[in-house]
């Protein structure tokens, strides 16, 4: 496991970049890492905007106070996860599974009326919790994986949701804006934080042993 | 960032293992990994309980559904998010940071007040539920380190918290209980899961380009 290690050592959460853009395979290794994320029934339940356009970034940048990253990056991921686990997306993705695994047309019927029951019974509230959730595993793994690669990101917290929301029309789509996260290179001149030592809870602190 | 891919790749929600256990070393490359994830603001909101003696997983076995898994696992992880992101653990945290970066004492007061203020108003439950997104972080990483190792893992959602948080007595130190993971070695004899074909919404569905 020592490149994952490396990986995390060498990261940090850049807070100025070059606007260098990452290279079509660069952007595309960390969507495939995305993609195979692990989620829970592996439902994935959610969307993610992979912006670009400079005036869409000019867009988002005053409701996320103004974070540099915003502006210099060469990408920004908004992840939006879903508001209602409804039973319509439940059954698009059995769909998915029954069919690429060539399974018998109601092989999971009984799974996934399960989790339509499960989550029928939980508030917007949170499906809303637990799909962000699930995208936090995604919001992980697409740092290690850029890291991998040299790449730099910054996952940030710091935005108005309902900001983000209204500007990609999430609501009516029933997603909401839960995390963002900005793919780059360093500014090692202009960001004092890419010298200052890491620093983590002890070991001992953070683990109980039984 | 091809090492990622193919843990990714190898991955999957393992239901059977073999009860072999993990080296010192593996289980110290795991945690390590844990350590090093990225959390927002750095906090690292959790405290994770390393379990491996088998008395204390027969007690959780039946709170978490009887998943084999509990049992066959070399070590079970359980992640318990803080339930109040309370101002002595902030100041317990950046006292650390001042301290390992050499600042000056009141270099990170107002960052810390500002922490603070952010976090004293919010709802005991939404600090909850944004210490367990900071942990589901830290669950994908453990889940990369270890594939990469070639060890297994089962990310676990199926289990009562309150019984996981009573048998631990994790109210009274203001933490719940929000996952677990078994690190064990797959048992490709008795885990149909094993051989099946690993399915993901495809790229045009996950993401939007913009």
């Amino acid at each position: 496991m020592e490149t994952t290690i490396e990986s995390l050592e060498w990261r940090y959460a850049t807070k100025r970049m070059t606007e260098k853009k990452l290279s079509d395979d660069q952007l595309e290794g960390i969507l495939n890492s995305i993609q195979l994320t692990a989620t829970s029934n592996g439902l994935q339940p959610f969307t993610i905007l992979v912006v670009e356009d400079e005036q869409v970034k000019r867009k988002i940048a005053p409701v996320a106070f103004n974070q540099p990253q915003i502006l210099e990056s060469s990408h920004l991921l908004i992840f939006a996860a879903w508001t209602k686990i409804s039973p319509d997306r439940i059954d698009t993705y059995f769909k998915q599974v029954t069919e690429e695994r060539n399974l018998t047309p109601n092989a999971l019927s009984d799974y996934a009326d399960r989790l339509k029951k499960n989550f029928g019974g939980m508030t917007s509230e949170a499906q809303f919790q637990w799909a962000s959730k699930q995208a936090y595993i995604a919001l992980g793994t697409a740092m290690i994986a850029a890291a991998e690669a040299k790449i730099d990101t910054t996952p940030m917290e710091g935005f108005i949701p309902e900001k983000i929301d209204e500007i990609f029309d999430f609501k009516s789509q029933n997603l909401g804006s839960t995390a963002l996260l900005a793919l780059g290179f360093r500014d090692i001149e202009n960001d004092p934080m890419a010298s200052v030592k890491k620093v983590r809870r002890s070991k001992e602190n953070l683990f109980i042993r039984i």
